[in-house]
């Protein structure tokens, strides 16, 4: 609570472009969140070269996705062995 | 492995535009995780409706990438705990 409650806009850049970030959330999270994507787009042109600039932010997103959805099926399978244990 | 190892091309559309994801993992997958990205664009589309395409894209990217980013953090804290426990 306290600090981190409070509304901020902190100014990021992905893909050398500036993008204007507002939340709840501490700064440090966001730059965080901010240079993994930016990180994230700079493979996908090593491996995609040609795609256009939207193009290259939706399959990053769909790489994230494809990591976000597989972590969650497996946090899910240990809290459910976790249970199991009980 | 069998027939999960073989290399497809699966055409998927995300935010009105066809993609080709290929990769070795099933189709099932592939298609669950555009509609996550889909609907990811859709719901930041609601919330700011003058972001062009690939500042619409970037910032889901960025959406999910928080929540994915909090989700490994959440995970190492359950194994730390859970190894302690040991």
């Amino acid at each position: 609570m306290g600090e981190d409650q409070i509304k901020r806009r902190t100014t990021v850049t992905i893909n050398s472009q500036s993008y204007v970030i507002s939340g709840k959330v501490d700064v440090g999270h966001i730059h965080e969140v901010a240079n993994f994507v930016d990180q994230k787009m700079k493979e996908m042109r090593k491996i995609s070269p040609y795609l256009d600039k939207t193009q290259l932010a939706v399959l990053t997103a769909v790489n994230i996705s494809d990591e976000y959805l597989r972590l969650k099926k497996q946090l899910e399978q240990e809290r459910q062995k976790k249970d199991g244990e009980k």
